[in-house]
């Protein structure tokens, strides 16, 4: 095919992000929340909805996204000015790489739209190993930034699929050493999970320093909404490239009043961990399973025969992660609701009993 | 600031698409359509509301659009292997500059995101005016085309601002010369009012034909659906470089319903159609206003003091587009309800009196 020959060498030679529907009863592959919008959010939407969310239809989103940033601002503590809104994390990422190129450093294993919208974009890629305990092997990236140069450093934490937050210490080593020369994000799509505070309160320390939240893992990821929260000088330039409609009006209203709704976002994810570390216990108590600990919404298990244990699974009709190529023999689980983390554990059981 | 040493230089040049929201009382400034869903999908959309439009937004959207699109190749009749789906048309010409890259040319004026995309990328740009009917000048295209060799053509048809169709003669010759060396884009936003048939039926003669449709024109800008319509081996292409859940749960679900009621969405345009004529013929009669016939759902026209006469209908609470820097003395007038042309054609009359 000459089609071939007009594509970029970059996008010719990438695979397409695998997202396929697979049937399933129990959805746990996708780090989703198993609780959507409040009923207060749902009760708020009612009352909006009959005066005029699809009557207006016919009218552009707000490019500014006004009124859902006030809330986000408000939700995050965060000057407004500092708030970029993206149709869900990856598009903010797509923008992130556009405003700034390449080199892209980020440790593996890790979120893998890094890669492909690094290759997507054509831009140059370093990929540093995590060590042993997942951490970040802050000797290796030290040497990489001075020898390589990257523009952008993408340290996601809570790390997927690892489910560990990196060293604080480390991280701060990596913004500081890096100050003027390189733009270090820290997603905190999974932060809400986490012990720790994450890294919103340094930021008016922090030139240099970009993060990112999105609405996808705490109940809204049908909604595509995103936040990258930095210095006003990087949002106004990443806002450059931002298409204008980027958010669709009805995302747009539906994500202002979950997020108007904090007493109840709070208490889901409080409930999600608590959930999560019932399911680590349970999951630790069967033999031949090693889950890794997590401070995030899902958890990283080593399983004997790992593909046949994903299958098996699937068989059941019970939906997780199979992490081949990732991290060779391991699975990953969502925390769903209690009935549905029993009904895996259950399966679980009866799977490694006959292997 | 070093953060600016940082950006891209194509970026740090560019300045970002200005959308604010200009508070008016009638908004005849973007090319929206006057009339949103029609009464059988707000039917439709209410007992499917019922159901679990806002129950489940917990979980992340069809990756693959597949309902949307079975709807849209119903309604294009184009089969679905030929239809990738696009957060507005807009992130279609971001994928479609992604994957194929530049040089991209283009006649001016047009439609602003073409240039902004493409600088946003970093690819050149060959910028070919056109004559003085408003069509393509064929012989500077096929020079420019034979020396700078573009990627890829963009050709908006109806064009924005003009209003015109650019000769399908001409189209066709160039995408027959360049038939296998660019891909040729005939962006059919406005296709829906104009006379002619448009390029759809020619999809299956020219492997390097890609058409672009939106939902925006016809009632549904704020659900940001668009559709890139081509060979399965471009399609197939571009689709590597598409964030996987770029249209939300919402859009999706809302935009397939309104694709469903293809006689209320064809009257509407009709309906449409025949009151530009009558705002056309209105605004004939007015000394001193010179409209442009238009094969879209706008006209434009030239006015003695275009920037007066903008914001004399400002005060009287009309927008309407300024055109200056990009056809200069000429503004911009969606067709709106009978009753906002009425008010519009009113308060013209009355400026231009005055002048």
């Amino acid at each position: 095919m000459y089609i071939n020959k007009l594509i970029k060498p970059n996008v010719y030679s990438l695979s397409a992000y695998e997202a396929k529907e697979i049937p399933c009863k129990i959805k746990l592959d996708a780090n989703e929340s198993p609780y959507g919008l409040s009923d207060k959010a749902l009760s708020d939407l009612r009352s909006l909805k009959s005066q005029r969310l699809f009557t207006t239809l016919n009218k552009y989103p707000d490019p500014q996204a006004n009124n859902l940033k006030k809330k986000a601002s408000k939700y995050f503590g965060v000057r407004l000015e500092k708030i970029l809104h993206g149709n869900g994390s990856d598009e903010l990422i797509y923008y992130l790489i556009t405003t700034f190129g390449g080199p892209v450093l980020y440790p593996v294993p890790t979120f893998s739209m890094y890669v492909i919208i690094t290759q997507a974009l054509g831009e140059e890629k370093i990929e540093i190993k995590l060590d042993e305990r997942f951490d970040l092997n802050l000797e290796k990236i030290l040497e990489a930034i001075k020898k390589e140069k990257p523009k952008l450093i993408f340290l996601s934490s809570p790390n997927n699929p690892t489910g560990n937050c990196f060293s604080t210490d480390k991280i701060l080593r990596i913004i500081e050493i890096t100050s003027e020369k390189s733009i270090v994000l820290v997603d905190e799509a999974y932060q809400p999970f986490a012990s720790e505070k994450g890294f919103l309160p340094m930021l008016d320390d922090y030139k240099n320093l970009v993060i990112l939240r999105t609405l996808s893992k705490v109940g809204l990821a049908g909604l595509r909404v995103g936040f990258l929260i930095a210095d006003e000088n990087i949002i106004n330039q990443v806002n450059k490239v931002r298409l204008p409609f980027n958010i669709n009006s009805l995302s747009q209203a539906i994500a202002a009043i979950a997020l108007n709704d904090k007493r109840a976002l709070k208490a889901r994810i409080k409930y999600i961990v608590s959930e999560r570390e019932r399911l680590y216990e349970d999951m630790s108590k069967i033999r031949g399973i090693m889950p890794y600990p997590s401070e995030a919404n899902f958890i990283l298990f080593r399983v004997k025969d790992s593909d046949k244990a994903y299958n098996e699974l699937l068989k059941r009709g019970i939906l997780v992660r199979n992490m081949k190529g990732v991290v060779n023999g391991c699975l990953r689980v969502t925390v769903g609701t209690p009935e549905e983390n029993r009904i895996f554990i259950d399966a679980l059981k009866g799977i490694i009993n006959k292997m």
